[in-house]
């Protein structure tokens, strides 16, 4: 038995899969972003030379998996399986990506957790023999999902000051049981968790308890406190979210704040009036696969935990009365050989 | 390292996880079929009490998973992970299954491959030692179905010929370490293909060539011959689709025609005006779990291959210009005690 399964949602992979390669490609605005030196690609405009913003998205994610397979000087065929999914009914973007790689594909549905869902999935691959390379990525597009999940943005209307921003783009990670990049230790398979939030607008706060839940569960699950993560990052919870998640937290003497940071609030600076900061699948992907691994590589970092977040919002649902259900799964990313590691959680706010 | 990886796409599981339990629930017109004795339960309407075709969907899938944690006597803490998906936007359906479960969740999308998708991720996890009893489920409705990817069915539309019959129900399994059902041996993870079918009538017509190549590549990864199983269930190709898959495999000197069925020809009797046969995520879902088990268990069958066939439609891509891709996970269901078998496979068409 390699996975040993810790209490109630979390398996210690003993073999500990590493992260072999990434690739991040972006759109004008993320480039134009503090992250933007960490991403491989950004693009020029958001169509990419497509007819549509879904097949722009699929375009980001196809490019996004063909640069860590050049970075890891691989091809498809060197790739077992492919984890991939996205917002787009369908998971459109990743079907049509998968098309055109041609690997064995499972497709996941996950919204903006599915970074860490594919990561999951992908690692146990590996870690259960049943892989040599797999590869686990997501995307998101901003115009693709407005039009959606809300109002196409030809519609002008007005958002709410705690709306988040969803990324244009796509991450992608090449998995494998070589020891050559931050390791994936353990893994944390959120529950779906529902607190009664209806507002597609304020996904940050639907998304809060689920993530406070999977680090709770995760924490017991292994036995350990905040204090053993440098960093704790969460995916997309924007301003409002991630208030709401460090005081669910700290009501429960878990004291957060000091390792927390959320990706939805690292990738735009503050003069770029996304109001409550980012979201979107690519978010996390984009922010983890692009800034987090730099710092790993940079022995700033040496043991963070990895936190995608996701609203599992139907908006056929929604106008149905339901609520909106949400879910959060971690992974533990660990470079065991680094030292000279440097605390980068805390009130960083973008 | 459990898991041999066979091939391009085929996993050999050697601790061959087995299936404890189903639970098998329908609607009213799938219980009028032929195969109504095989299902646990068969609602009297298509609503279930609910107030929509998504939240009755969602009502079959929460039952079927009920079902099977009875027949196992298990309950919801006693299941490690739930993998689940279905054809709703955003897989809306499973997302309120698995809140209500509340068991760790892994959303997939696979469209009406979700049943082998969900298959094999779930034997994986308990052949890698993750877990000690998952399970996997998919649902599809056909009203919530019908207005989603076509018209509404209030509208009246008249139907082409070909057009397959959504199947309204759920299928759950569990999936264990113990042998206490048949085992699961092989699993082969399909790549997406499209031959250029546009016509959303027409899925049959585009999964046969995925359900051909996953039939091809297995048998490639695994060096057997069709005359290696009992009989080999493909999805919900309907009668297009079967014909089209028996005509690619017979062209490629594969004679499976006299293995061959399809869960899609099974389910509703020739007076029950559905056209093409039947499709949708609970169609191979409610066939293999009801009737192939059945079969097990009366040792009709020792040895088949179930192939889930998925057209990943998305009707806004579809506008765009873009054919449908597709895709078949297959896995092999064995039980190697039993003997006195009887091949099932042939003609029968529904």
């Amino acid at each position: 038995m390699r996975g040993k399964k810790l209490g109630s949602q979390t398996n210690r992979l003993l073999s500990k899969p590493s992260i072999k390669s990434t690739g991040v490609v972006v759109g004008p605005k993320e480039g134009q972003g503090p992250l933007s030196q960490y991403f491989d690609e950004v693009s020029q405009d958001d169509l990419l030379g497509m007819p549509s913003w879904e097949q722009a998205e699929s375009t980001y994610l196809y490019k996004a998996c063909k640069k860590a397979l050049g970075k890891a000087e691989l091809t498809t065929s060197d790739i077992d399986f492919f984890y991939s999914g996205d917002l787009l009914n369908q998971t459109a973007s990743s079907n049509l990506a998968a098309k055109k790689l041609g690997i064995p594909y499972f497709g996941l549905f996950g919204a903006c957790s599915t970074m860490t869902e594919g990561l999951i999935l992908a690692s146990k691959a590996i870690d259960g023999g049943y892989a040599n390379n797999v590869m686990a990525a997501t995307s998101s597009h901003n115009k693709g999902a407005e039009r959606q999940f809300r109002f196409p943005t030809e519609y002008g209307g007005q958002r709410p000051p705690y709306a988040q921003w969803t990324v244009s783009g796509a991450g992608a990670a090449i998995i494998s049981q070589e020891d050559v990049g931050p390791q994936i230790s353990y893994v944390t398979t959120g529950k779906v968790l529902d607190w009664g939030i209806s507002d597609a607008y304020d996904l940050g706060s639907a998304m809060a308890p689920a993530a406070y839940d999977t680090l709770k569960n995760h924490l017991e699950d292994t036995n350990q406190q905040v204090s053993d993560y440098d960093a704790i990052f969460t995916g997309d919870l924007g301003i409002q979210g991630s208030s709401m998640f460090r005081e669910l937290c700290e009501d429960d003497g878990i004291e957060v704040a000091m390792y927390h940071n959320d990706c939805g609030l690292l990738i735009y600076g503050s003069d770029q009036d996304v109001h409550g900061g980012a979201s979107g699948c690519a978010c996390s992907a984009t922010v983890t696969y692009g800034y987090v691994l730099k710092l790993f590589e940079q022995n700033k970092l040496s043991r963070a935990l990895i936190m995608a977040t996701g609203a599992l919002h139907n908006p056929q649902i929604v106008q149905q009365n339901v609520t909106i259900p949400t879910i959060c799964h971690a992974v533990v990313l660990e470079n065991i050989s680094s030292s000279n590691n440097q605390n980068v959680g805390g009130d960083t706010s973008g």
